[in-house]
């Protein structure tokens, strides 16, 4: 199988997993399930369901334990979406190509979209596809990476630096919380949803995810000065319009080019121990570099 | 011991749990984290964590064991507060006697604080304290409750309702999602996190629990128009105010006052399979009828 038609198979099946993990649109409250819906499906490059995925084959998880896993991360994702977004945040009208959930509904309903799509992560990773044991192991390490010492904590550092000059250790200890934790969740996850790892297999993993996380903020960052609106689906140019610090404003348009390569080395570099097994991961790293959008 | 040695004893325990399961002040962001303190702590009936408690005790539940659900449940309850409270939804400056959040800080802070609240929800259940079977049935219980189909759902059903005639069908359906949900999820986690309940048990709490959600929602609706804020340690007179349907909008307050004493019957009669087992649920459900505040 290609890295395509890999990539391919797994984005259906994730479609189809937070399908069948979010309530159905007839369902009460309706509006807010239609909402729901609306910021979750048919959108968005999936890269934490990828990973997972992805992490997945070195411990031979089974698929249906993936998409449990893959759906509860992704909605987790898509409610910090949905919260940033609103106006008392980033105040943006457009994501994934689609007018936000505040602009397309009203705010009070992005808040609880947000709210509703976090409890529903938890409920996707209690479902009995997993082991028991394993759900609670899931569940712990997602909560983590969501709150205040992952997640919640890198986006109150960001809204914080606003206007402020940040130095780059500053910058990537937002990123590592802000985007990096719940990055490295999903491959923790992924793992985790198989035979359980070692301590030595988890750490390879973890350098891999630190090495992708902050290449994907780098690209993030690249891209947002390189990129128009209708190509990101998203609006361009509005880090440097905020006056948020970034690592093209920090370093530079050349050195973040750098910075991104060799952050692919060491993505590489930390999979050597798993051998072809790690193929899918090293792939996504490549993704996660070279992507335009 | 007396009832109010038994509410003195689990509140003091409560109080000390969520202090240990939120993150301390000090850790970074220091300020998002002394936010959730400043919402979470030092206030509030902790009507939940004294339902699980008092449940614990039909099932032998281990003190720390319902500590941990607990402090879950209350973050939850506390999270829906301060998202409430946001502008977009009911626009509160007082709770608990304490400005609201988002006027202590800003809405950014409370929509990050409610975020947190919730994951750390989820981290405090996942405590080693619990068995991981424990912790997993734990977990989806309270992603249940609090979720679309919970509280969340219940919040929208309240928000599409202002300004609009509700049955009082609908709005007991608005009010089971609202609050029932999350107190019947109390109820369920007390009893959980001792040696497991059968499904008739458990059917028992659930009568306890929807008789006692009902009662605690009719008097909060009562007390809204016969008592003053500073009392209230809310805005008194508010859902009258905001044009939202109330039980006394819908039957009048004696026919109000007759309902909640029914109720408190039902939640007596629904506890006769435990015997003196029992006792401080039977009192609880005394202490909501009777409240005054």
């Amino acid at each position: 199988m290609t890295f395509e038609q890999w990539m391919r198979s797994v984005l259906e099946r994730v479609e189809t997993a937070l399908d069948h993990y979010l309530p159905g649109e007839a369902t009460e409250p309706a509006t807010l399930h239609e909402a729901m819906r609306y910021a979750v499906l048919g959108g968005g490059k999936r890269v934490r369901p990828l990973l997972c995925h992805a992490a997945g084959e070195l411990t031979g998880a089974r698929a249906e334990c993936l998409d449990a896993a893959a759906a509860a991360l992704e909605m987790i994702h898509v409610y910090s979406l949905v919260h940033d977004d609103m106006p008392c945040m980033d105040d943006d009208a457009l994501r994934r190509g689609k007018p936000t959930v505040h602009v397309k509904y009203d705010e009070a309903t992005a808040l609880l979209v947000g709210d509703a799509l976090q409890s529903q992560a938890f409920v996707a990773l209690t479902s009995d596809v997993l082991a028991p044991a394993q759900q609670a192991a899931l569940v712990r390490e997602l909560a983590l990476a969501s709150g205040s010492v992952g997640m919640c904590g890198g986006q109150a550092i960001d809204l914080a630096s606003v206007g402020h000059t940040l130095t780059r250790t500053q910058l990537e200890t937002m990123h590592r919380m802000k985007t990096g934790a719940l990055l490295r969740a999903a491959v923790r996850m992924g793992a985790l949803a198989g035979e359980t790892p070692d301590a030595a297999a988890m750490r390879s993993l973890d350098a891999y995810s630190a090495a992708v996380g902050l290449a994907f903020q780098v690209v993030d960052d690249i891209l947002d000065v390189t990129t128009d609106s209708a190509t990101l689906g998203k609006t361009a140019g509005k880090d440097a319009k905020d006056g948020k610090p970034t690592y093209v404003s920090i370093i530079g348009l050349d050195a973040s080019r750098a910075l991104a390569a060799q952050l692919r080395s060491d993505a590489h570099a930390a999979l050597a121990p798993f051998g072809a097994r790690a193929q899918r991961l090293a792939e996504l790293a490549d993704l996660v570099v070279n992507r335009v959008s």
